[in-house]
């Protein structure tokens, strides 16, 4: 899928009322969404499918639910009020303020697109002898950018991993990157800026608490760990399950839902004895790549990406990347954070937070393996993978085309559409008997207005699995018309049957029981 | 119920994983509340019976998730900017804030202690004779007392309406009212403070955009209107739902999870034509109550409160009052909202927000009856209704006692706990094999520790409706002993009935049928 596709995604989704930019009225607020009636629909089913899968479905997995607002010495203790910035600087011309290494990174994809544009020419004069590998690799022009590239690569990792904000800067100068807006090279320093929201709980002034919106669900987690360990008589190896919203101010949020300031987490943390977390890792890795393959977007669409390169709290780390429209990214993550968290929080807050192993009789602090999805990526792998401009050829030989959203049927906003034939002699009657009685079960949407045709097309736009049609006949022989939104077959089925056939498609049960 | 069985409900309710204080492990975070692991399947429950019955059973209402973060304007068009606020006093020497409402009301706390006092009195002097109600229309200490507190009120209602902080301040003054903390006099003037949250959006301090924690969840619906209205082809009347949380930075933050600092909401705005306002507003009054009642926590729990004045949005508004322990307290809201923030969102956004009605060919501002309650005041509401303290005569005579949580079971946390007799001779195995076939379907539970009595116990504080125990015999007939947690009765049962009980007694469609 190119970035034309990727653009006509974003407007079908705000067409069919699945992501609508925040604000709209009032211009938007940056990188921020709001999910419309069919966005909430599908987001609802996939929280519920990993819910169901984590906490019902393992036996010793608990949910709990933790609030936004938390003490802000959490923060301290998990390391993000010293380490969780960007490096920013300003260019005094334009006033515009940047991320250093995003200004860093566009500078080579400039270099990037010269080497393609160069590998384009090679292809039309040389036609279909064109070699392109050895082109890539011989040619000097490219060879000489490419080595280029390396080279900033090879900066840009040093200075970010010193933290040295002075070489920053300089890196910036030497690779006479100029201002997008004022063209000039007059920059500011380079400072960390923090990426926590911050605000102020209470209205005493004199001990206003700063307190900051959780940039993710994790540590409130790991702050009840002992309330849950101990009430929920948990024993190692157990997890603690949550979902819930979590705010990062992004200096550059990009990619539609990719990447918000305000986004949604299901986060596990699996807490293990010391020395098993190799053991666990594996495990939740296959089991969460298990979780993405049922649901049939494509096995092809997953990879596990291994980190070289480990954050301060892990000793191993992977992420499941999968293939969004922009290339493979980072759809989960799974990570052996040791016991890193537990034993930080016990120094911050003076309370110890042991376990006390009735297998070994000895007590100490848990090891934690997690496991950390972001709702709105995997709403966006679904909504991406789903989207397809078919081309349909018709019996008389013409061609139609139709938008059809290949959601997985248990995770589809509407399950069944349920339609008269038309709008009198007791069909509008007829259908809704039938829909009164399915939609105890299953979100169903009625819909009698235009032709057959045109309706159907509306439910394969939003990714509805079947529509059942209500004509004349129905009122004799009790029979529908079921018509399926992959293949648009239809059917001929009893009315009766018709709740078997969305138990059997379109459950969550039938989703889960892939897993066990 | 009393204070006392309210803090053994609190504390009960953090034994039994329901709610911990936040951030505890760091001495907690004022009036933040985190759902424990039954109290997170009980709210996700209380949210998807709530989200079933609004937006699945009803053919014209759909559902949104909008974000929390939203534009700053919005905030100036629905008058919380200029007029969501707190009049606040500052004690100048023990350096206390307080809520200047509060002071007034408590003040006339205590005048109403000394009139129950009189009475208790008079009730121990004359005994059985006593005549209570005589005795508070004409004692003349009482009906002072009641006089002054009639005074007070009416002096109240009075400056709050008038919006009048000096005479406020004066009240305070003239009724002698002191700190608490320092028993002084020494009062600041009356100020009015924003109970809107505040962050920053973006790194650039030169336009940082200051942004508010949404502090209803009804805005986002609003400004949503038109987008869903077109993208969902929906007519009028139609109605639109979303559960989210939302934020007030409360002065007096009190009672448990009944007035948080961070809460959940599940609102609801029904767009009708002008004029048809009285006929909805009633309709939704009376599926509400519908919706509450088919839980069955008792129709004596349940009031309607009219308002007598309106906010200056509404044209009609009603609570639904709950029997709290500390009293009948609002759980829920229906107000009909006129076109007020419909048309002041045009007037801020410059943007037209009509509908076109194709039966009168006009186009006009739809008028919007609201139903808005809040998640967490639900859940206590089941919490604090469920909680009972029940004595038990054995057959021997002897008298025991039990806490049991008698959540309506489509609500409960665990639908079924699975219990081996004893944890060998495969007993064990049996039960899990029972407990993999059901738990696709329900929450279940497995328990092989202790006696049967006390896990029945455990799971009676938890409201768990079912226990199934495993035995010896039943290896050999595959018959389980099914006790109620109700009734504490035993039945025999065969395992093949089990999915037939649970069905029958704890899904949401059993619910959710009584509404229709």
């Amino acid at each position: 899928m190119n970035e034309d596709i990727f653009k006509k995604l974003i407007a079908h989704s705000k067409e069919y009322g699945f992501i609508f930019p925040s604000s709209e009225i009032y211009d938007g607020l940056g990188a921020v969404y709001d999910y419309g009636q069919m966005g909430a629909e599908l987001k609802n089913n996939i929280k519920r499918y990993w819910w169901d899968a984590m906490v019902r479905l393992n036996e010793n997995i608990v949910g709990i639910d933790s609030a936004i607002f938390m003490h802000p010495r959490i923060w301290e203790a998990s390391g993000h009020v010293g380490a969780f910035n960007d490096p920013l600087i300003d260019n005094k011309d334009s006033k515009k303020r940047y991320r250093a290494d995003v200004l860093v990174e566009d500078h080579i994809a400039k270099i990037e697109e010269k080497i393609e544009k160069e590998v384009e020419k090679a292809r039309k004069r040389f036609g279909e002898s064109f070699d392109e590998a050895q082109f890539r690799t011989t040619n000097p022009r490219v060879l000489e950018n490419t080595q280029k590239i390396e080279e900033i690569r090879h900066k840009l990792a040093d200075v970010m991993n010193a933290n040295d904000l002075e070489a920053f800067r300089q890196l910036i100068i030497d690779l006479d990157i100029v201002c997008p807006i004022s063209g000039s090279r007059n920059w500011t320093d380079v400072r960390q800026f923090n990426l926590m929201f911050s605000t102020q709980m209470g209205s005493v002034s004199e001990d206003a608490n700063v307190i900051y919106l959780r940039p993710e669900t994790a540590q409130g987690i790991f702050v009840n760990y002992l309330n849950v360990q101990k009430t929920g008589r948990m024993k190692l190896p157990f997890g603690i399950a949550q979902i819930g919203k979590a705010f990062r101010n992004e200096i550059v949020a990009r990619q539609f839902i990719f990447r918000m300031r305000e986004f949604e987490q299901m986060e596990m943390q699996f807490f293990i004895r010391p020395g098993s977390e190799m053991q666990w890792y594996e495990h939740w890795k296959q089991f969460r790549l298990k979780w993405h393959k049922a649901l049939g977007l494509g096995d092809r669409k997953y990879r596990f990406h291994d980190h070289d390169k480990l954050a301060h709290y892990a000793n191993a780390a992977a992420d499941i990347e999968f293939e969004f429209p922009f290339g493979f990214k980072e759809l989960e993550g799974i990570h052996s954070r040791t016991d890193f968290d537990l034993s930080s929080h016990e120094k911050f807050s003076g309370k110890k937070l042991r376990y006390f192993d009735p297998e070994t009789n000895e007590s100490y602090v848990p090891y934690v393996v997690e496991t950390s999805i972001g709702v709105d990526r995997m709403v966006l792998a679904v909504l991406s993978t789903a989207y397809e401009e078919e081309k349909i050829t018709k019996e008389d030989g013409s061609v139609d085309e139709r938008v059809v959203m290949r959601i997985p049927p248990a995770l589809a906003p509407i399950k069944m559409a349920v339609m008269p034939l038309i709008k009198k002699d007791g069909l509008p009657e007829k259908a809704r008997e039938i829909m009164n009685e399915l939609k105890f079960d299953f979100m169903c949407q009625y819909d009698e207005k235009d032709s057959i045709g045109k309706r159907y097309r509306r439910q394969d736009a939003i990714g509805t699995p079947f529509c059942v049609t209500i004509d004349h006949q129905t009122l004799e022989d009790n029979m529908v018309t079921i018509r399926y939104r992959d293949t648009m077959e239809q059917e001929r089925v009893p009315i009766s049957s018709l709740r078997g056939i969305m138990e059997e498609k379109v459950s969550m049960r039938n989703l889960l029981t892939q897993l066990m």
